[in-house]
């Protein structure tokens, strides 16, 4: 059956033996490890929605590879109604976990490789699309969980790949074989990819032509020879390995996690290569992968932001001051933040277009400026949440004191707000602002936003490269309407 | 024919003999006013996109009511296509002026006053529909230009309209004649209104029982007996009246224009009274000609403030600073601003939905978004555009000065910048950044973009409203994801 | 000897057993506890630095109640350049720990009640002033770090504090006795009170006549009978109990602490009681600690900026960026914001005054907006903190893997930026970065800059009421200059 | 008598026949030319207040160069106290005249000048102090008005002054005779140049060795054989010309005014030159300029921001909104701009420092965070100003409408709010409000804002210049907190 269940996805994670560290310490079930498990939990949900019979219209699409219903994040992008269900995929995802999910990359690399490489075929008569498709079939019945593997390393950023001290901070072919390469190098802040089946490996920026052996796009499995996953940590990771209690940690069902993956000298057989030395369609291949990522950001944090509305509301009312103008004035301002977040990322599904091979992407310019958004807004809503909560976020005792025979009476009654709210329900409420704005979440929400899919000036170098070509137009009609010029062109 | 063009509209108004004062004359030709005629050029472009070949399919619809096409500023919006049809005219006039067109208002009101007609009939088994539909058909056969009216001069904000000392200070009924009624009030801020052969006349707000002769709605044509127009001054505006020149004006072409407009116990025949004491459906009416106003201005906003893009560029090359990567941050910062309005609008439209008459109407939420943001991006995109400009839009000498023969030499000398660009073409461009910022048209880029379709606090009340059906839902989502709900409600 | 040193002031610590609670345990040796130490830590500092030579001058000021210097920290506040020396020493602590002083509150405290407790024994002929004068003499003489104790744990906002169910959501008296007082309450976000050897109580707002039990200020020593003290939890808390490392940790030296005061039934003899039952007072008593405090969290900002000003410029270096205009731009951006914090909190001072006791306090209105700036420009600061970064501050992997038999050489590798910087150093700065903006010191530098001496909304009603008197003027200064009155009042 | 009133000193204008254009006419009588009257006024009132009582302290100080007082404006700073006195004059200014003063430039260009001479002569034995200070000492004791002027009009931006293919882009010597020299330029945006004595004029930039002749500072009396003042147009410029009433206008007594001064070829006897060819000293001289000029822009935002407040205060009434609690949340936000303006000019003042002649300047980076600020936060002033006013800004009609047999009823009749505030009155406060946002003040208080003493980059760079000996030592301040240096160095 084409689409699995969370169950599934996690029953079959466990079959896998990968090298994967946290903390130091080699992890042989990635699963049940508490620091991960919220992680794993994230991307079982997004299993789940495909199984939920109202939300199958957008998360379980049809599949002319398989034949009948897949996982919209392993589905191509063949409509604005495809980019669209795709956004109300990530609208959901966000609203249901208050994280966004790494399979994001995965259809947004799905969708890249299979238009590029259809364009690469076109020109060189190679064969890299019908590899491609035979490997995304068996993703597609197999319902696997693919990352989309892309930002290097880079070492120093003012130099280029070919130009660094140590050619291996951009992964590149150390060797080509008869039957296969041999890459090296190692792809940073990798979210979610420990969890998922397989990545899909792009180049992190267009090359040149000698930097050929850095244009390598491939596939791999997370357990190949070679291939080291190495967790970040984040804010209050171990909060997660404290015994006796759920509340600390916040959120303690659902989670994130950043991964560098390092791959040191990792086969890869010819089957898997995608591209491999075409260097001119690595700018466009990053710039599709890109942005499909960057439009996706503001559908997620609509329903991230959603998560933060309710809970503020949670918390005016915990506190006793839920009738107060102001503060609703202050949630009008995260309502419309978050929507700004949400509009934004639908109108660049709505505006996009497709491809010569039929693959659709969302709008450049409207991507963009969603992403870019996304970059400082939720710094905004971070400041309004906290700003509704009070100063306990950053002052109150843990779950141990709450439990405690000599204090955990005083607790009990100092913490407590309005009277209908008890008080371990007010201190979760506060613990979840925390996860989310200083926690265990907010490298994810705050971070990641700040930078994934690019940083904020590498978004505005986009939103002008993909605006350039209106330029001269714009200008002669400021000319026109200047009296100094007659018409508009 | 049903689309004329704008000519054919300009003569049409020179045949009307309306009570129009400027600046306190009395004014019979409306048309060639100098102060006006901006203002009229701004509708005529309107009439001139919908015989533009390639606009035609946004600009020019079919209508089942006079089988043909018609401006689509007279149409109903009986579709998602609809929606977006009309923001794409939105954003196209917003681009070819420089300034939103008053038939919006007129498109608004038009649908908004169709689909609450359609629901009082159903209730009251009243006649209001069918009448509106032959008005509404005589309309788009003649290709009227239509005015919503709907802001009361409100007297005293802590007052309900039945609680104001002058029961005048909202429009409302002081006689009901076997023929008809006679309304007494004003309207104020009316974008364009005087350039318009008919009104569209609706309540500002929610009525209750004892304000049963303030709910009604009308349509009334500009010259009827007891109608005063009276303009309303904007920043430079005697500029218009100056001899000799074109450049100090900045925009020379288009302009608004705002009245106030007095209905001196006005009758009106049954024949044009469309709703008459259900004061229930006024609150709905409001919301309804509100936000599709809401949604549009992001469009405008978007076409706008693509001649403000241009403009900057186009002055920064007449500085010599074209190169400097500081100046492309900024002009990325106007993009940005600008469509995110642009955006916000084209979101509003795609999740709109249908009342019960067939009438589409946008999303209540990311409509007030949309707005919200046009309260505060606009006064953004004033500063930016100001400082690439440089100092000169707040010191230049004017075209006379330019032309003088003792003084004209220094000004040809000391006011030019980069060479290729000729100092009159430089002036030209600092005197189109004075218009929009601080000139004759900032009055309604800026304030009325603030004020208009409600202040940024009603903004906020509306979004409020009108996500407070979900706030509970995600008040619940919150206590899910604070570990204090088991499931998802 | 009056000034001790930071390893004088920490031995004493050890002298003291007092009730204290972290994450559960009582713990016995407050100093060296992990956790608590880096606290510890930053309140030696502000004793060392009144010891070294060129810093004497603001930091050691001389007293003549104990005729020598003491610790500008225990120094009463008699001019306009005791406020401002007190700014220096403000900033100069920011500065050298990154994190602000808890003592700060000891200072604002001991002179608010000083002035107080001067205008109630002027109107009652109490004794409060010669009592508090014996303490001041002892706590100068002893150079002993006090904290002032304010904000109560509130319980429903909606309600007073003489309306609460629990009546001991605001602290006050249970019982009076011969020799003292019993009170009974707690107050929450006591920063560094655990490390204190006294608290400075006092009421956390005006109080009524009927909650004239609740009108009570007093001094006692942190190991009264009765009084408890539980450690808040703050993001990454428990880093600093993982061994073998001090990366992590991000500062591993300085760090603040937020601690809930429980009073179960202290007693307080008359002699440490300054304020009972004065309840008139308790307003001014509030508004004078609140306003010193108030003032100084734009210097103590200025000094924590400047390291985060450092801490991007080495980030920069270290990811080879430093040249870029646009980087220096946004480093631009950030001295902005902590210049603005700055200046505004020494404005505060210049423009202080004194009260009738001859102890000055900061001007309300620039104290105020000094404040509200410093409730929004740190969170504008960590977003450029983390922009320039780059998202390693939310990925990166531990110290425990940089020192793995294994792993190791990978992140040694992988993670270098510029050749120049070790990657051990680069990998310290992400956490200092992440230490401050999402880790251990964000609480304090993000949460409690935004709560700390009143919430964003109470800033404004403060500044509202101290611009009150104002306003009358004001008003008709514009009636004058829109020519409605002839003359300035 | 060396401290002058105001109508002495416009007695003395009229005696002064200059080369003056406004709107292309010669005119003999600048002082009672309805235009220019009101800028004239607010120098008027920089001379009034030097003559009230309880304003002397600050505004009259004694000179040691004609022993007595001398208006502030032509005063040496030769102390902090000189220089936070000379701040409270600008507040007070503008606070009494709602736009700033154009004395503001002479006293930064009298000190300025003054310490650079001295500077000079040190080290090349030039006669220049000796004669600038018997300048200085008739300038005082006839208190004439002085104009600092500094701005060129640069040309093509991206070429220095020795590149530019016109070589009076910048103005020059273009002949040296045996009594002086001919200077040939331009100084753009010369705020009330025109209603000034005389011009100290300045280079605007760094000159190198090439362009020594560019290296010039003089004085020059504005009736100057071959110089011409060009007034430049700003919003609404004429209603000042419009008969029959004052309401129009705005602010009907108050004004500033711009002026490009054309140097064609004038002659400077050798006794008015300051510098000549001593490039070297370019760059200091106008970085002192323009730090004065940049710490009192916060100071005299302060003083009009007050004029903003009282504005909106009234407005509200005048509407029947006064108790409303979100619109005095928006006051509060309108306090905190003013006043953040304002404390940051007190604060620049206060950490001023001495150069070795003796005369104080203000604090560089303190100094350029004002001026940043004030590049921003009056942008946000308008947009709130504007939010409480309503649309009426951009709408309502004009004072001959009011006054209008036929349509005047209406304009009395709907214009009224709150019953207790006459029509007439809520219009004018609608004026002013237009007059400082889009009218004949928003040039000066926007644009000037954004541009005067350096556009918002220019600030930018000078704040990173000045911080730049500071970036080193906290640049191992961060290396210290992160564990990679033992000591603070």
């Amino acid at each position: 059956m084409a689409v699995k269940t969370g169950k599934q996805y996690t029953d079959s994670l466990r079959k896998i033996k990968r090298n994967s560290y946290i903390l130091g310490q080699k992890v042989d079930d990635i699963v049940d490890h508490p620091i991960n498990r919220p992680a794993v939990n994230a991307i079982a949900e997004s299993y789940e929605i495909a199984n939920i019979n109202d939300m199958k219209a957008f998360a379980a699409p049809s599949s002319k590879l398989c034949n009948g219903p897949v996982n919209r994040y392993n589905a191509l992008s063949e409509s604005v109604d495809d980019m669209l269900s795709r956004g109300e995929m990530e609208r959901t995802v966000g609203y249901r976990t208050a994280v966004g999910c790494p399979r994001s990359t995965g259809y947004d690399a799905i969708n890249a490789v299979y238009s590029i490489a259809y364009e690469v075929d076109q020109k060189y008569k190679t064969p890299y699309l019908e590899r491609f498709t035979r490997w995304l079939k068996r993703v597609q019945e197999n319902d696997l969980a693919i990352s989309g593997a892309m930002t290097d390393v880079k070492g120093d950023r003012e130099k280029r790949p070919s130009q660094q001290a140590d050619p291996d901070m951009y992964l590149h072919i150390v060797e080509r074989k008869p039957a296969g390469v041999v890459v090296r190098g190692a792809k940073a802040h990798q979210t979610g990819a420990v969890n998922c089946h397989e990545h899909l490996v792009m180049p992190t920026r267009g090359m040149n032509e000698a930097e050929k052996d850095y244009a390598i796009c491939f596939s791999v499995p997370v357990d190949a020879p070679g291939l080291y996953h190495i967790y970040g940590r984040q804010p209050s990771d171990t909060r997660k390995l404290e015994s006796g209690g759920s509340i600390d940690v916040g959120n303690s069902r659902f989670g994130g996690c950043e991964t560098l993956m390092v791959f040191d000298d990792v086969f890869v057989p010819w089957e898997q290569v995608y591209i491999c030395g075409e260097n001119e369609y690595t700018w466009p291949l990053v710039n599709r992968f890109a942005i499909g990522h960057r439009a996706s950001y503001g559908l997620a944090g609509g329903g991230v932001g959603d998560v933060a509305i309710g809970l503020v509301v949670a918390m005016a009312e915990a506190n006793g001051v839920a009738h107060d103008k102001i503060i609703w004035d202050k949630i009008a301002d995260l309502i419309i933040c978050c929507q700004t977040l949400y509009g934004l990322g639908l109108s660049a599904m709505l505006k996009g277009k497709p491809t010569t091979s039929g693959i659709y992407f969302p709008d450049y310019v409207l991507g963009g400026v969603a992403k870019y958004n996304a970059t400082t807004l939720p710094f905004q809503m971070l400041r309004i949440t906290q700003d509704i909560c009070g100063g306990l976020v950053a002052t109150m005792p843990g779950e141990v004191d709450l439990r405690h025979e000599v204090i955990g009476k005083y607790i009990e009654k100092y913490l407590r707000g309005a009277a209908q709210v008890p008080t371990e329900h007010r201190m979760r409420l506060v613990r979840l602002i925390e996860c989310m704005s200083l926690g265990p979440l907010s490298a994810d929400l705050l971070t990641m936003g700040l930078h994934g899919a690019g940083s904020p000036y590498a978004q505005k170098m986009m939103i002008l490269g993909d605006y350039a070509e209106r330029i001269p137009g714009l200008r002669d009609l400021a000319l026109y309407h200047a009296g100094i010029r007659d018409k508009i062109s």
